[in-house]
């Protein structure tokens, strides 16, 4: 397979966008990555598009990409749409990227968008619900921020974590969002902030949650090659991606998560370990997944991460930043574009161009590698699609 | 790029099955595909399920492959929901061939699958509305048989084309039809049955278009190495593929279609010419439409597909068969399966599997080349998605 680089990033801000329909998002976001890749509109062959709702929320369905593309401008390329509930984005990235690394395109671009505002609340909330088997789960209630919650628990009592601890997470995510102008929750939030809002599942409060976002987010890939010819920013290599099903939440099942499969594979496709990585932007539906999360990708050991939290190591200034952008709850979670607003995140960090929230890098002198971890839906044996993409400054 | 092979096809037959779910559909189609192929299900690294409609017509949506493999029996491997209207099913088959011949899978399967059958004809019409652009075209009440209606009597002006020769067309495909299992419509049709119809769209009438369908079809696929450890059948090879967007129906511009430019670039890169070709699935939404399509294909020069009707070369015995499956309109049109159904006939015919519509290839041994076409939705400057695969018998 062929080296691939991304060549350049774009997004439209996460938030309620009413005024704003789905190929108006798309276009800030496509437009925006072609600008920023200074490649030839006219080179790109393919398009990959990922969404999770549309047909449910705006009643476009079929043909979404197409749609929204052809807004853009685009026609006679390659057009496909693809799907994976939360992790639509990054799959739409991997699909891209598996084109141009078998020699089939030499510019394809990734686009991920969500318009999950609609006419009503419960509306959006029922999109979100088909994210699950709808025959056997869709009516029993059981909502994602319960089986998170007893996910959250079970860690709690095990490592014997304070709320205060859960509380950390948000803060820190919400340092990093006041400094993002695409996040949609700008406001530094207190711990206290965050444990008197409403409870939603014990020990899980309206603020540790993600809000209902509407944004757009797209990148452009091109083989090495190309990039030798084309480009002239620092150049950011795709040095692995790994997409699988497993179990997500663990709140039924014990056993390896999809995290840690995927995360195993990327870095063994990368030729790296955990103790590489300059930041990792990761699927925080809820915050104090977060904490989950850095332990399944091995950036600590098991129940280690609340000394993370609380030793700052993944804030912006620590050795190990997780979430700079602000993660899903602060910076929003447009469900189809999240993984590519990560990517997104993950480039410009790399670049050097997250300006008050740039991180410094290991070594203090710029980051080099990046890890994005998106996941997406559960069945009802608690298997989730999981997408890790791990990025190289070369 | 590796080689890659079709190693086994499997179908669930085509019809209204209201008491059967999306999950049973894909059960018979994989797991007959997974038989035919011989292969350890096991093997299988990855699945791309296409479906256009699910979201609307059954509620699930978002995650809609995983719902069905995980009652197959599948998990762990990668997953991923690829939409493109009526082309959902060859796009999914595409972006399996593009991950095996990449070198990122030895071996993976493509499905498709659609219950369009639902609560009423009303909620399927409506699902079949949004492969267009719902903002500018969703409410102004054209039809697809509207727009086909026109590019025909457009041609049929052009080129003195009577109305019985369109019913000849749905008379050679009902008697295609009724020797296929799998087909939706098995009754032999005579022209009278076709021209008393009901009006559609003047010239359409109602045995012209194409019925609400329920199906699934899959294909198992693998690399040209795998192919020769573990298969024992008859060979069958990728030999091209094709997916572009392009000018559709013609009803608002004229100029190359998609369909000539998805067949050109296949032909080009499977190294043959229309001449080759022993056998065409194509995607005849409107049974004349395969009059178009014929031409479009290179497999007649423009205004000579009457005379290849008349002649009856489209035919069964014929020397360039069309639609041995009857084609949509008699097999059925289960949109999202459509595709991998055209392509599961095509290797059925390649294998000389076909029982008593089996052709017998331009040197009456047996076909060697077989070609599909697949094409889907609309947008309001009357482009849509074409795709077209090559196969070769090896």
């Amino acid at each position: 397979m062929r080296n691939v680089y991304v060549a350049g990033v774009g997004m439209h801000a996460c938030g309620r966008f009413l005024e704003k329909s789905l190929k108006e998002l798309t276009y800030k976001a496509v437009w925006d990555a072609i600008h920023d890749s200074e490649i030839d509109p006219r080179a790109i062959q393919a398009a990959y598009v990922g969404n999770a709702y549309a047909g449910l929320t705006t009643g476009q369905e079929s043909i979404r990409g197409e749609v929204a593309l052809n807004y853009c401008g685009f026609e006679g390329i390659a057009m496909v749409n693809v799907e994976n509930a939360c992790a639509s984005g990054s799959t739409a990235f991997r699909e891209a990227w598996i084109g141009v690394a078998a020699g089939l395109y030499d510019v394809a671009i990734a686009v991920g968008v969500e318009k999950l505002h609609c006419d009503s609340t419960s509306q959006s909330l029922k999109a979100l619900s088909t994210s699950t088997d709808i025959e056997s789960m869709g009516s029993l209630g059981v909502q994602f921020s319960g089986l998170y919650a007893m996910k959250l628990k079970n860690y709690m009592e095990t490592y014997d974590v304070s709320v205060e601890t859960l509380a950390e997470v948000v803060v820190k995510n919400s340092q990093s969002a006041s400094l993002n102008p695409n996040a949609q929750i700008r406001k530094v939030l207190t711990a206290e902030d965050v444990l008197h809002s409403k409870l939603i599942a014990d020990p899980i409060t309206l603020y540790m949650v993600t809000p209902i976002s509407d944004g757009a987010a797209a990148a452009v890939l091109c083989s090495e090659q190309f990039a030798r010819k084309a480009m002239k920013k620092p150049k950011v290599k795709i040095a692995a991606s790994s997409l699988k099903t497993g179990y997500f939440t663990q709140a039924v099942t014990k056993g390896q998560t999809v995290a840690e499969r995927t995360s195993q594979e990327a870095y063994k496709m990368a030729g790296i370990g955990p103790e590489d990585v300059d930041l990792v932007e990761l699927h925080d539906a809820i915050a104090p997944g977060e904490l989950h999360m850095v332990e399944e990708l091995g950036l600590c050991g098991p129940g280690e991460a609340p000394k993370l939290i609380r030793d700052k190591r993944t804030s912006l200034q620590g050795d190990i930043p997780v979430n700079p952008s602000g993660g899903l709850v602060s910076r929003g979670h447009p469900v189809g574009a999240t993984g590519l607003a990560q990517i997104a995140e993950a480039v410009w960090q790399l670049r050097n161009e997250a300006g008050p929230r740039q991180v410094a890098g290991r070594n203090g002198k710029g980051p080099r590698i990046a890890l994005t971890q998106n996941a997406g839906g559960r069945l009802e044996n608690d298997t989730a699609v999981g997408v890790i993409h791990i990025f190289e400054k070369v």
